[in-house]
């Protein structure tokens, strides 16, 4: 049985008692029970049926968020934290049903310290609207997962995107946390600092815990000062293996591309169709350097090199600001786009990662799986990191068409791992990928469980996702 | 009383029988109970008092140490990790007794993944041995904190050094680990894959714990291309604020220093007098550039402008590279350089980070202090972090001296804690640090301390060091 149904079953009743309390500190008006509400609140953008949590509450501080999960844990009631829904495993579904904390109204920038190229913010904050508060500073936030998610959402969820393989992943690029407890009390990890060797790292331990640790209500994100120079390209290349050598060999060279994103012809086409872009259906990278004038110049100068050898066609470049807005919007909104490829489809959306060596050999491999499936599968991916992602589409309504699309993921996960990759690059284990654990981790899950026994030993944050308890 | 001398009075009786064990299991060779042996073990580069272990074991593997770690458990008898015995805090001082796990035989690279840009060593592999050992593949270890220390302590204390500012400290670098846990299980954290968002980050609670919560016995690193161009130079400056303005600048410029060293005049008189030379004593940078031909020149040019601004002279340049091993070792050996200023002294390094809007005025004011104190206390810092150090040079048999020098140690925490700072960069908390976890943590030390509980429930793994339980 697939793993959110089978958890629906440990469904309890909503403790009347509680949404009293929770009306009592928040007031009516910011704890619903309404059943749009629920509905919004129960499903994000995977392809798992909607899990609709009991009550939704909208806290303005972490004091309220804190209040809101005593009241949940005097109860032992599940509390699920959301930001904007955008996840793709099913992090924020109400399985067990239980009251989901909306971080949208936390959503103010706290400071801003641009002499230390950081910057704190409410956990309800989106990674756009913290680049439009600090457009004037200089600064810039690179994080950048696609969707316009929230800043505690990607925490979270240990995203990443299109400019990690220049400026890391929210690992790299959170400094310190508020998070509330399973009990409610309220602790600070980290500090502004650079750097600290004081004690065990709780931030990275907060850091993609899914909200099955804590809920993260404030961040202190790292900026960077904006490039002085951007410039583009466009590139396709004779075939997929020519893509990923060329970009391969770009890192290992310590060329700092600062994107590099992968399009097969079919999710080319997708996007050409969405978006107006009138690009070539071929193999693609998006290329994105950053640096001096004289830098850029030369990093595009030494990948053109690189991918001429491939075989590669000239870079299409895309100097302007508003070229490269669209170029990188299109690519964001691949999903969207493969999803108008078959009418009333929801999209399997795939995320393996694996080391570089063995990428163009997982790509090769994966693509070959998807020629036998006969399916519309479109490929794309961050190819510097060597994370990569299928859009399998399928009929939501057809059990038998997703259970192909499952084995399908299923086959990728075993073969990711078996090149000691990971089952999940970004988008976080959810309960989608609860059943890759194992696999993935071996004797190391079992202290997962002791960590997660120890921080939330009624297991209310979040329950059902990550580890199982 | 002294918190490692206040530790001494738990000290228990060795047990007989686990000493017979040990030789079973290691043989009579690799297992001393000698003075000398364990006096050796029994203290590391810090002022305190040493405090020798039962017995110090020699394993090969890491089935070896898991063997060491049940015998221990067995009879809840203290574990200490060791690898170089350079520690700073006192952290491989076996303050309950016990057995330390010596880690020097395992000094194979058990793989290099070129292509992958990484690395797999077991623990007691030294920094200097892994560059020796991939030199040939153009690809170098940056992470330098000036001891040859071994990749499973640099792991342990989540160390850094002078390269951090460009390259990340051990958190940045470590992949994944092997750990034995404290009942002598065998994990594995993390994967090569350059990221994942697979569970909680077991890689990054590990590096940094100092051997409390299980013991590091192999380690995937990052490696990184040589790079194409270095150059180094030396700069002095009218004064420590304008050393300390012109690498924030740089910073927040954003360009990509990869070393800026400060030094004060007693500690450049210092250095001249150790390794001869020659430097003007002024307050001084060391700065090292890397990249491309161009960009070191870029890049090097933008911060001599940004020097000229705030007064400095030329930059002295140190282009070959014996005249910058030449320099870098220098500045490595500062701390032995410092301690020949006064013959038989020892030297309490102190190890604050603050956010680098703060550092002119931490270092100000220190500066301030050290004067009003009339001691010889060198400072000198990885600045372009915000971190630096004095080396208040005490002599060790005057207890009133040391008194002093901690107090002057313990106001510098203050100060850099007031002013959101960490009370320790890059050494870590060893049992010399720990009275300053609560001040910086506040209530997240208690969820340290539940980590610890659960992972750890006899308190066998170095107790006594970065959490009391």
């Amino acid at each position: 049985m697939n793993q959110p149904i089978a958890a629906q079953l440990l469904r309890r009743e909503f403790p009347p008692a509680l949404l009293d309390q929770l009306v009592a500190l928040l007031g009516a008006q910011r704890v619903s029970t309404a059943a749009a509400v629920r509905e919004h609140h129960g499903h994000d953008e995977s392809h798992f049926p909607d899990a609709l949590p009991d009550a939704v509450v909208f806290p303005e501080t972490t004091e309220e968020v804190a209040a809101v999960v005593r009241a949940c844990a005097a109860h032992r009631f599940p509390v699920i934290p959301y930001g904007t829904g955008t996840s793709l495993e099913g992090h924020i579904l109400a399985i067990q049903g239980g009251v989901t904390i909306d971080l949208s109204r936390m959503d103010r920038v706290l400071a801003v310290h641009a002499d230390d190229l950081d910057a704190v913010v409410q956990a309800g904050v989106t990674r756009k609207a913290l680049n439009a508060h600090i457009k004037d500073t200089g600064l810039f936030f690179p994080i950048d997962p696609g969707a316009d998610a929230s800043i505690g959402g990607m925490s979270a969820t240990r995203a990443s995107g299109t400019a990690a393989v220049r400026y890391g992943t929210m690992k790299e690029n959170v400094l310190a946390l508020t998070v509330v407890l399973a009990d409610g009390r309220i602790i600070r990890t980290g500090r502004r600092t650079k750097k600290s060797s004081a004690g065990y790292d709780l931030t990275r331990l907060f850091v993609g815990s899914e909200g099955t640790l804590g809920v993260i209500t404030e961040i202190t994100v790292r900026l960077y000062p904006q490039p002085e120079a951007i410039s583009a390209a466009v590139c396709c290349f004779p075939n997929m293996v020519a893509a990923a050598s060329t970009v391969i060999q770009a890192i290992q060279m310590g060329v700092p591309v600062a994107r590099c994103d992968f399009l097969d012809p079919l999710c080319v086409k997708a996007i050409n169709e969405h978006s107006k872009t009138g690009l070539q259906e071929k193999p693609t990278v998006f290329f994105e350097f950053h640096g001096s004038e004289a830098g850029v110049r030369e990093q595009a100068e030494t990948v053109q090199a690189i991918a001429a050898e491939h075989g590669a066609e000239a870079f299409q470049w895309a100097t302007r600001p508003e070229e490269r807005s669209k170029l990188w919007q299109a690519r964001h909104d691949a999903y969207f786009a493969c999803l108008q490829l078959q009418p009333g489809c929801r999209i399997i959306s795939t995320d393996v990662c694996v080391p570089i060596s063995r990428l163009a050999e997982c790509l090769a491999a994966t693509e070959e799986d998807i020629r036998r499936s006969g399916r519309l599968v479109p490929v794309l991916g961050h190819i510097g990191d060597g994370n990569f992602h299928l859009c399998i589409i399928v009929d939501p309504n057809n059990a038998h068409d997703i259970e192909i699309a499952e084995q399908m993921n299923h086959r990728l996960v075993e073969r990711a791992i078996a090149m000691e990759g990971t089952c999940t690059g970004e988008h976080g284990i959810g309960c989608g990928k609860m059943a890759f654990m194992d696999a993935e981790h071996g004797d190391s899950l079992e202290v997962m469980r002791m960590v997660k026994r120890s921080l939330d030993p009624h297991n209310i944050m979040n329950p059902g996702k990550v580890v199982a308890v």
